[in-house]
């Protein structure tokens, strides 16, 4: 069965507490605990002098209600004595500003003294652990990425830019040429030249930037991969799982993703736009390693960080844990068992107030370890159709939106929606994916050509598959300089048709130029029309046929949106940002309520229907298991 | 009879025009000067090197006129010779920027050269004006914390921060306990580890940001005694003040005033909201020595630091002037005689335009002289009405308000305008006041805990008190961390209800999650309604009676405020903020003018009525005095 | 003939690529190509060794074309070795923040590094081109102050200043009494004690400011002079130019002007508001040097540092290139021959793209040459209206605006506009202009006093010059301070009127102190009013006569316009930002066409008019010529 846990913290309550909270979270069904990432500084309260009794003792009193151990390897923060020995730990801002201590989430991953003791510490700490037999898995660090913290810009930083730049050019010709540093007169003559983002008057490089954010990406899977050796050594047969985040994107959560078990996801649907973009995030979190993910912080009631931190009406934590199983969670590990007391998340709702006693989301808790305790393990099955999500792509366009809101998440958000509403299963997929087995694959904005792509998806759609590329793709090369030849660059032959134009639309706000706008809508030979918004390219086609055409403006008569028969399967090019995706997309039923389909372990079928109005959830088996 | 002046700059002007102008002032009625507070670099040109001769023949000029000197302490602006010897003076910002030269009030309050200077001039200063005939008393500096300036984040200040903590705490377990450091690992195992705010990914703990507002505080308090104590023996029998500022909270003025003689203050409303917001920082002003206070600087016409600067209607200055008498002020010096020719705030009016003719404030200063030259010293009586206002709690909301709007000022604020209105006066009350003689007090989110609080205020309230506490109550430790009891703590047996359970009511406009919002209104059993909007807490009575419960939303019949009737008194909690106060602060009749009733020095009672449409006031003697 | 052409990178481009696109451009009628601004690195690709030969060839290449050659020295982008050799090259912030590498322009004018690499460079590149038979002539450098980098705020610049201000000043006492330093106790005492501007909790001296804005235009026009007088003696017989910016004031372009033969203008109509703000800055561009402009930088189609970078209509840059010319430029230079392929302007449009196809603007390119191969150089003849333009006016009022709304810019703007509607010429003066020719002339809120100025201007008056003063004129002395008389300091007599008061008009939507608002209109002696708003001064009539008095509000029956006759003359003051300037400047038929007479080299008149809305450009040879 999908199962439910906490995150506890022994340090924050009197020992003579611990044993009444186990039995508090057993009689709520829950059956995992996780501990442990914040507390370095009671691990190590001195230098090389370390204290596990405590923890020791908290893990044989859950133990003693049957709860299992989530334990996490302490490395978020570095305890006050370590950064006062080694203040350039902190991150430093682009501005040049190192962040005070007191906060979280405040070390470089490129400065020596914290990759040394975070290595003796995780060391220390996995061979006290690792064997223990309460402890069933293990979280590394805590959200890497958190608050804003992917890219730090001191010269550790900047030091190993240029290492990896190295590493990855090998020369300074080819950087210079990937990069066109001839812009603006920045050839590099010597490695030791290259600089990192920074405060300018002008903007600095987008190849440069654009590395950037790949380097400080890496940087984190590094030190993931650091810690993940020592786990694979210390803790045999434990899986390693991190927790990933809502709506972040500053690392590339497919590479941070490869070296774990499974991946894990902190779900705090405030910091959404509701329902919607909650599932899609859920399904980002399964498709990354297209396996059973788990919930390792579950949004309990209201959250703290938030402007308005508004109230979370009766049922709705409930709803939300009952989507996380829908969307293939096999585990729902509630943030936190109790409001803390101090520090900064005190208006961060627990499963018990600050005063013991309980909240709304205890009972809540205990209701889905009720609804659940029946159903078997469950798995999503794979989707029919494919939406490929590229943090490089979606990289690349932050740099250069070009018009001010033009969002790559927003794009593949609207793209996701469609189908939402009408209970449509969608898998994301990374660029570089086998598209076998989807009946339709959306590639939405990807910016960077990829070589040998176009071959092989070609191959892909005269099978039988249906590619739907979008404005903006295959523009750039991989050091972010312009294709020269026609677009979407290498993929002309295959959609039949070739951009001859691309245009932003501003909003109708704008006014300086109005009538700078290229028009309003596109229109079919149908005469159905669409408003579109953001981005128009004008096409011609060749072996392709237009689908649509720009209705007014200075566009008007041109085509926006194709379509291309090749073997059993075809393509679309969509040339503008259509407020409505249905004639691109399918027209589909929309439900009144969310239906998912999943197998269980032992083989039956299960439908789980979720009604996100009134948050009443069914659990129905539609067909018998063999076991 | 409650006097007239204005803050005059013989250092501006040729000394040829010192005689006219000191004509022009007597012409004007005025009887008092105020002079010095920017004139360190006149007074000491070169390091050691003094010169008190001009400003003794400026004063003599003005002495033969009949006028009285207001002296003030020139360590607002440490002269440029002294920053260039010591930068190490000016003010670092939290993001490790020192402030330039050239403004004022640059300089750090913990910095010994800047210390061990203004020791040096101050002394030096106040022996050699200490007994002049012709001052009557002494300003302290000039409006400690103008421009944000209380706090500084230099490596002083650190240092001072981390001595203020040891006295505070005397050990590191205290600090540890007191602030919650476990949370988020920041455990201090030395003294030298604490920071102090800085900037940072995610925030630092509530407790170090407190203490930190708590010691910057304390920081100018400590500067002011300084001065006091050399003020004290250099010039004996002249009295001591210091300008106090509008909508000002950085600094606790509670204690600030101890060591002052009276409080001054410096009205311009036009920072302010209009006439109420006016009038509750001048009842602020009275309350903080419960005594009459001067306007040390009197807005005379436009100001220069608005975004627009308007311009002040005819009879406004003279309509402000009387305001401040009848609010208890004795003394209205207005800034400044002349529009200052040079420097930062020259389209600041004064009574007279740059060339030296008559501005219109000039002709309404001398009406207002003329109004009061038969009026006797004047003195507001004890009113019924207590607000306690407590910067503490202030900063602790301030701090995490939880809600983007949630403002203890503007709370404090709506509850005096309903009394205003009507005409009521109001006191303001230090946290740990005496409540005797009043027979209504109340509580606005009195957040701090304080001991023994709710036994003293018990006893009060059944001798016949009416208390009133508001939503936000004894929520938290003094080290801002949350108690571990039914809240208000420690008020559940007075209120005869506790709190069970707290939630932020978002705006209108707030869309994301439309149906996270608690409800709109409250509804008493006669079914009266009333909007709320930004908290609401529901409580469950005991002993206390439910008042208004609310009207729809998911909090829909639970209790929203309760009653109780104990002893002679009664207590009121108010658990949500209201839109309209009538039916907890009582039913008034509104008037279309303000009235005051004061008492001459005379023992003559005098009522004041004031008309804020048309500027007219009038002063009735309606009982004669004794004298 | 005017003539056309483009920049153009061969830097950028493979060699095998230049011939084709030489032909590209003589087949588009270009006759002129820029290049070489930004290819230090290139020119110089190690410290002193020097490569020349890439460029020699491609200016072959291009005159085997026929196309002449505008060469640019490269000191706009030091190449990454020298400043990795010196990084205080490298500008500060105000805040003290070093900006990194990689944009450009970032360089300070003041370092000495900089300067002498600069001139090394310099001089070593003129020698090998300046008597290169292809080039025609010089641009120095490129864009000075581009991206708000006229300002630079180092070690360097400091000491710079004081020595600037040592030189101006002579004594500190003047300085000092210049400022008005005393103010806020900052009489210096050392020039090394003098700050630069920074970050201060309160504003810094306005006369430093303005000064420090004065200093930092001077430094640029140094360096300028740095290289003009390298080019006089190595590039013989070629004359020298640099391109000027829209919308940019940082620099004093009067005295930027002053050195060079002509001046050039980047033409971006995207950054400005439509139609006759571009026509502004080309009329500003041509006042200059009262002479014959270039357009250095055309915009060919979208650009890339819009918000929105909205498309241009067919029809528009071919608009743009005639309103040029119409307005006075003789050469319209393109920016770019093709598309960058890389670096931070890849979303800039060329004439082609970036695959090397023609995009719009090449075929409006090639339209504008053949419309404009018959007509004669062209020049605009003196127009009958000036309005002065004066940049240490618009600083003064830009470091202390009173009102938030108060623009400078937008006060001429509003003037000029109402000139362009009717097609009638202005032309833009320099504050010591002779006014000879002028009917009329204009002097927008001339807030600094002149010398002498008064007694000039009248002379012009009486022999039948009308002249218009408007508010805010003559206030201050030189060193911003305020003046010692009645207002407008000095005019008096001319204009028989004087200010009595002066008051800003809050915008509608400033509701805190509502009836804070001085009125709304003014009105004539006839009954027709007029709205105003932002600025209103009361007027008081000695020999001249009230135009109009305020209408309503508290300013209600006072004077608000004045006229006076004055010999066969006039002079009007404006004391109010009136919304409609039609009684004061003349009533003018609003033309639905733009039309534009002018002189051609050989004698004739030429008539162009320019439609606006669809783009349509019409020459006419209005007179023939004699040659």
């Amino acid at each position: 069965m999908p199962i439910t846990g906490c995150a506890y913290y022994p340090e924050h309550w009197p020992r003579e507490r611990w044993k009444q909270d186990a039995e508090i979270m057993r009689k709520a069904g829950l059956s995992v605990v996780r501990m442990g990432e914040f507390a370095w500084d009671k691990f190590e309260p001195q230098p090389g002098k370390y204290d596990f009794a405590w923890m020791d003792e908290a893990i044989d009193i859950l133990s003693q209600e049957g709860l299992k151990i989530v334990m996490c390897t302490p490395t978020a923060t570095p305890p006050p004595w370590l950064l006062t020995q080694h203040p350039e730990i902190l991150r430093v801002e682009p501005n040049g500003v190192r962040v005070s201590a007191g906060g979280r989430r405040h070390s470089c991953a490129n400065v020596p003294a914290y990759l040394r003791h975070s290595r003796r510490l995780v060391d220390t700490f996995t061979r006290h652990y690792g064997s223990h037999p309460a402890i069933i898995g293990w979280q590394i660090d805590n959200e890497f990425g958190c608050g804003e913290t992917t890219r730090c810009y001191c010269d550790h930083c900047r030091q190993r830019f240029q290492e990896w730049l190295l590493e990855k050019y090998d020369t300074l010709d080819t950087l210079n040429a990937a990069w066109g540093t001839q812009f603006w007169g920045m050839t590099y003559s010597d490695w030791s030249e290259i600089p990192i983002p920074g405060i300018t008057t002008e903007p600095q490089s987008p190849g440069m930037r654009l590395d950037y954010r790949r380097f400080s990406s890496d940087s984190w899977v590094r030190f993931q991969q650091m810690q993940v050796e020592f786990l694979r050594q210390n803790a045999p047969g434990r899986w390693i799982t991190h927790n990933f985040m809502i709506r972040h994107w500053s690392l590339d959560y497919w590479k941070l993703a490869e070296d774990l078990d499974f991946v894990s996801y902190d779900n705090y649907p405030h910091g959404l736009r509701g329902p919607a973009e909650t599932a899609m995030n859920l399904d980002l979190m399964r498709s990354l390693k297209r396996k059973p993910f788990w919930i390792m912080e579950q949004q309990p009631g209201r959250v703290n960080w938030h402007p308005y931190n508004p109230p979370v009406p009766p049922g709705q934590v409930k709803a939300w844990s009952h989507q996380n199983i829908a969307h293939g969670a096999e585990a729902v590990v509630y943030f936190r068992f109790r409001a803390a007391r101090f520090g900064q998340e005190q208006y961060h709702d627990g499963l018990l107030k600050w005063d013991g006693s309980f909240d709304q989301g205890y009972f809540e808790a205990q209701e889905v370890a009720d609804d659940i305790k029946n159903v078997p393990p469950l798995t999503r099955p794979q989707a029919k159709i494919g939406i490929i999500f590229d943090y490089e792509d979606l990289w690349t366009v932050e740099l250069e939106p070009v018009h001010r809101d033009f969002s790559y998440w927003q794009l593949v958000y609207e793209l996701y929606q469609h189908f939402w509403e009408a209970s449509i299963p969608v898998d994301f997929l990374p660029r570089a994916a086998d598209l076998t087995g989807y009946e339709t694959v959306i590639l939405p904005c990807g910016i960077l050509q990829h070589e040998g792509e176009a071959e092989k998806w070609s191959a892909w759609v005269e099978k039988g598959g249906k590619l739907i590329l979008t404005f903006r793709t295959a523009v750039r090369e991989p050091g972010s300089i312009a294709v020269n030849e026609a677009l979407p660059a290498g993929f002309t032959s295959l959609t039949g048709a070739r951009v001859t134009g691309f245009h932003t639309a501003p909003p109708a706000t704008y006014t300086d130029w109005p009538d700078h706008r290229p028009g309003t809508a596109v229109i079919s030979p149908q005469g159905s029309s669409i408003a579109y918004k953001i981005w128009a390219e004008t096409l011609e086609t060749t072996s392709g046929e237009s689908l649509f055409t720009y209705k007014d403006g200075m566009l008007a008569g041109k085509t926006a949106i194709t379509h291309r028969r090749f073997g059993k399967g075809s393509v679309v090019y969509l040339g503008c940002w259509v407020t409505d995706f249905e004639p691109i997309l399918g027209s589909f039923k929309k439900k009144p309520l969310q239906e998912y389909l999943l197998n269980g372990e032992d083989g039956s079928t299960w439908r789980i229907t979720f009604d996100t109005a009134d948050f009443s959830v069914q659990y129905e088996q539609v067909e018998s298991g063999t076991s």
